[in-house]
């Protein structure tokens, strides 16, 4: 703990610091979530039932519902308590991470619905282990992303930055090889767009978390990196 | 005119009022920058010269500077003026609706890449009439989105939101004739690709204009919803 994270809970009421410490749990929480509902949607690629691909679908109503909620304590916590810049900071970039894992879990539900369509196909082979190689990316991404939350660890969340451009070139190759295959295989096409379509929504669960991670070095040096190149953001946290 | 919009610009301090409206300006100037980025990449399309469209990709760098400027705005009002909760609610919705068009540049971005590729392979006339009716439809959604922000219109923010589920159907009839054609043609496969990304981004754009319009409603009427649909939000209007 350091010492931005620790003014964040050294209010004279004790009830204030309760409720920030809450938000922040309640982000963890729904960090959980997400990580369980792509769990689900790839353990139906590798063992080719459907089932569990369902589950991460109905998941993202509860982690929608969970966004709704948090964004709503956020709102209370603002109208009542009237926070000082440096907590209104805090409970902004919870708000902004909570977006971030809301439409992390929409790509999700993407995912899963492409995955499900693979399943009844019988074609669960195609490309299965590009598309595991980046989920297992991107999973870890988002975990780093709420650890270094939890941590207020920018060194972390940088890390998170530079693991994304590594899933941006896994991604582009995974890609090219698909239209490669596509061209030589034309009756691959339908389902090498649901291959397609699922590469691309964990891409985008990469860059959540990468924003997530933003919002954190925004918390913790007060500067907007979300522009900025791996070695400029590098320089802001050596600040 | 209604209170809620009244209340925001009947300070005591005249000086908060300026600063209040400056920051609402100034997203109508980036909305307009957005207009104009789309209007550009599209008029590429049409001349089949790449100039425009590579223009359209320079001013996302304009784009990205003007939003970190107004949350630097947005930040420092809040720090100085500690503002009551309805001005936050107001700060705070600006800097949603900001992210929302800052996400829409990087999406008229990538459109205008893949014209480009698009005027150099000389293949601009594949699906450009798909192209050009999405194009139409989401700039007149950023557009109608901006205008319910500056009328605090949450009538016409509901109109956005209806539109964007008719873009999603286009969008997939146009989808759906492009994997017909590429399997009726695989050596179209890898221009079909490009304007497969280039729908795609058209489709997020309305996203994120259907997102403008939700912060509009959430700012006017203090109820989330981002995940209502069409029906549940025009019951939230009503009340």
């Amino acid at each position: 703990m350091n010492s931005t994270q620790d003014a964040h809970f050294d209010h004279i009421s004790q009830q204030f610091n309760v409720e920030l410490d809450d938000i922040r749990t309640q982000l963890m929480n729904m960090g959980g979530m997400i990580e369980q509902q792509l769990q689900d949607a790839m353990q139906s690629l590798k063992k080719g039932d459907s089932s569990s691909a369902y589950a991460a679908i109905k998941m993202d109503d509860d982690i929608n519902k969970l966004e709704m909620s948090i964004n709503d304590q956020c709102a209370r916590i603002i109208a009542r308590r009237q926070p000082a810049a440096s907590d209104l900071r805090f409970i902004i970039a919870i708000s902004k991470a909570i977006t971030d894992l809301e439409r992390t879990g929409d790509e999700i539900k993407r995912v899963a619905a492409n995955i499900i369509k693979l399943v009844e196909e019988g074609a669960t082979e195609i490309s299965a282990s590009e598309i595991r190689n980046i989920a297992k990316s991107v999973s870890g991404m988002i975990s780093d992303s709420l650890t270094a939350f939890a941590r207020y660890d920018v060194e972390l969340a940088y890390a998170v930055v530079k693991r994304d451009e590594e899933v941006d070139e896994e991604y582009k190759t995974a890609m090219r090889a698909l239209v490669t295959r596509m061209m030589e295989e034309p009756r691959s096409i339908a389902t090498s767009m649901n291959v397609i379509w699922i590469l691309r929504s964990l891409e985008r669960v990469g860059d959540h978390a990468q924003n997530i991670a933003q919002h954190l070095v925004y918390l913790v040096k007060g500067i907007d990196v979300s522009h900025a190149t791996a070695e400029e953001m590098q320089a802001t946290i050596d600040k």
